[in-house]
C-alpha cells in the first residue's frame, strides 16, 4: 500500500492511498480519515460507498465529514466506484461501449461481475467487503468489530446490499439519496444485466427491496431523501424500500428533505446526522 | 447577473452567478451563500479572498463554511482571484509570459494594476471593494453596514490590505496562512513588479506590514497559519505580521497549527473559528 498523501484535517489526517488489488487485477485508490486519538485505541470504522462518476476525491473533499468524526472518534473510509486501467498485463479496463457515465467506469455498482468483458476486472463486492477491509484492518488503528456502511445514489445502493447481506459486521447502514431497487430502475437494469447476464433472478442479491423481500433484515435503516432531486422518481423510487421495510418489519427512518437535489450540497447538510447516528449504533471509546 | 447554479445548503442556498465587470472588462464568476433567515431580513457579509491558482469554486467546494454561516447567520462571498479571458471584445486576458502558476491568471493579487499588459482587465482591487459589493447590495438580502472579510494565502494579503485601508467599511479582518508582507517574498516581488511597476514605493499601499508602518490600523486581526505549511518561512512570513502589529500596538492573534499545511484540510479546519470571530464582531441578528 503506497500513501499517494496526508494532510492534517481537524486534529487528525486525511490520506489517501493506492493499492494493487488481487480483486480487481488494477491498482485502485482509496482515501481514510483518522480523527485524532490516543496511541494504541482503535476505532469503529465507517464505510462511504460513492455514486456514479464519483472516486475517493468527491466525498473525501465535498463531504464534510472531518468535524463530525473528530468530534466521535470515527475512521472514515471512502473507495473508488470500479476499477480503472490499465490493469496488471497493461490492458484498459472494459468500459461501456457507449460511452456512458451510467455503466462501466464510474459505475462498479459493488457486485462482481459475471459477464463478460466486465467479469476480469469488475469485482467491486468482493473489493468492498473482503479486500479493502482485510487492508484496513492491516494498516490503520481499525476496531474491525465496530464497522458500518453509508453511500449515495449508487453507493447507496451499495450500502444497503451490502448491509442487508452482512448485518453482523455492519451495526449501522444509511444512505443519501440511494438507488434502492436497481430491478426496477433504468440505471439499475442496465447495470445488473451488464454485470449479471438479462435473467433478473440473478440481480436480487443485489437489490436492496428484493433482499428485504427475500428475508434480509436489519434492525434500522436511515435514508435522507431531497425532493428536488432530479432522479427520485424514476431512479431512486424510495417508496419501495418504505414499503418493503413496512412489510418486512425494519425500522426505517426516511427523511424527505424540502429542496434538496442530488449533489453533495445535499449529502454535506445531512452527514453529520448519519454520523451521529451511526456512533450511537457503534459504541464510541 | 446570471445565476449559473443554486443548490439548497444547509437550509440556505449556495449560488454560483456571473456577470459582465465594468472593473476587468470579462465576464466574472463569484458564489454567494445565503444561509436560511427569516423573510426580509437583512444579514452581515462575509467576503472570502482565495489564493493562487483558485477561482471561487474551491473555497466553495472544500471550504466547509456552510454549516458555521447558517448557524450564524452569514452571507459567504467568494469572488474568483483574476480576470480570465476572453474579454469583452473577444481578446484574451494577459498571462505570465512565463506560464507560471503564480503571476497572471489565477494570480490578480487584489491590485488594479497600472502595468502593461496587465493594467486592460487586472483591477481586482476595484472589482472586490467596489463593482462586486454594489452587485451583492443589489442583489441580496446583504446588509452592507456589516461586512467583514478574510481570505487564504494570495486572499489572505487581499483581506488584510483591504481591511486595513477599509477599516470603517469591515468590521473584522481575518485570513488563513496569508502572505503578510509581498515586498518582502519572491511571490508578491514578482506579482507587485509585474503590475504595479519596478519601484516598490509602489507596492506599500498592497502590502500589510508596509501598511501597518505606514499607519493604518485596524483594532484586531486574527491569522492562523500551518506549521507545516511548505510556504511559511519564504513567502509567508507571519512573524513581519506579528513585528509590525507589537509595534503598532494592534491586537494580532496568531494561531500556529502544528502539522496543518497550505490546503483545504488546514482551511476547513479552522473555518468555524474564523467565522465565528467574525460574528462576534459582526452582530448577530
Amino acid at each position: 500500500m503506497e500513501q499517494v498523501s496526508a494532510n492534517k484535517a481537524f486534529g487528525g489526517v486525511q490520506g489517501v492511498y493506492r493499492h494493487a488489488s488481487a480483486s480487481t487485477g488494477t491498482d485502485m485508490t482509496f482515501s481514510v480519515y483518522v480523527p485524532p486519538h490516543a496511541e494504541g485505541t482503535k476505532l469503529p470504522v465507517v464505510w462511504y460507498l460513492s455514486g456514479l462518476t464519483c472516486t475517493h476525491a468527491n466525498v473525501t473533499e465535498k463531504g464534510e465529514f472531518r468535524a463530525a468524526c473528530a468530534e466521535l472518534g470515527l475512521i472514515f473510509v471512502a473507495p473508488d466506484t470500479s476499477p480503472r486501467g490499465p490493469d496488471r498485463n497493461g490492458d484498459a479496463v472494459a468500459d461501456d461501449p457507449d460511452g456512458a457515465y451510467d455503466f462501466g467506469l464510474g459505475a462498479g455498482f459493488y457486485v462482481d461481475a459475471t459477464q463478460a468483458p466486465f467479469a476480469a476486472h469488475y469485482r467491486m463486492w468482493s473489493y468492498v467487503t473482503q479486500e479493502l477491509p482485510a487492508l484496513v484492518a492491516a494498516n490503520f488503528p481499525a476496531d474491525m468489530e465496530r464497522q458500518s456502511i453509508m453511500g449515495h445514489s449508487m453507493g447507496g445502493h451499495g450500502a444497503l446490499t451490502v448491509g442487508l447481506t452482512l448485518p453482523d459486521r455492519y451495526k449501522a447502514v444509511s444512505a443519501f439519496a440511494p438507488i434502492v431497487a436497481p430491478g426496477q430502475a433504468p440505471w439499475g437494469q442496465k447495470a445488473l444485466a451488464g454485470y449479471l447476464g438479462d435473467d433478473p433472478a440473478a440481480w436480487r442479491r443485489h437489490d436492496a427491496v428484493a433482499l428485504i423481500e427475500d428475508g434480509a433484515r436489519v434492525p434500522a435503516l436511515l435514508v435522507d431523501q431531497g425532493t428536488a432531486d432530479n432522479f427520485l422518481e424514476q431512479e431512486l423510487r424510495p417508496e419501495l424500500l418504505k414499503a418493503a421495510c413496512e412489510t418486512a418489519g425494519i425500522d426505517l427512518t426516511l427523511n424527505l428533505r424540502d429542496g434538496y437535489d442530488h449533489s453533495y450540497y445535499f449529502i454535506s447538510t445531512f452527514m453529520a446526522d448519519h454520523l451521529r447516528w451511526h456512533a450511537a449504533r457503534l459504541g464510541k471509546d
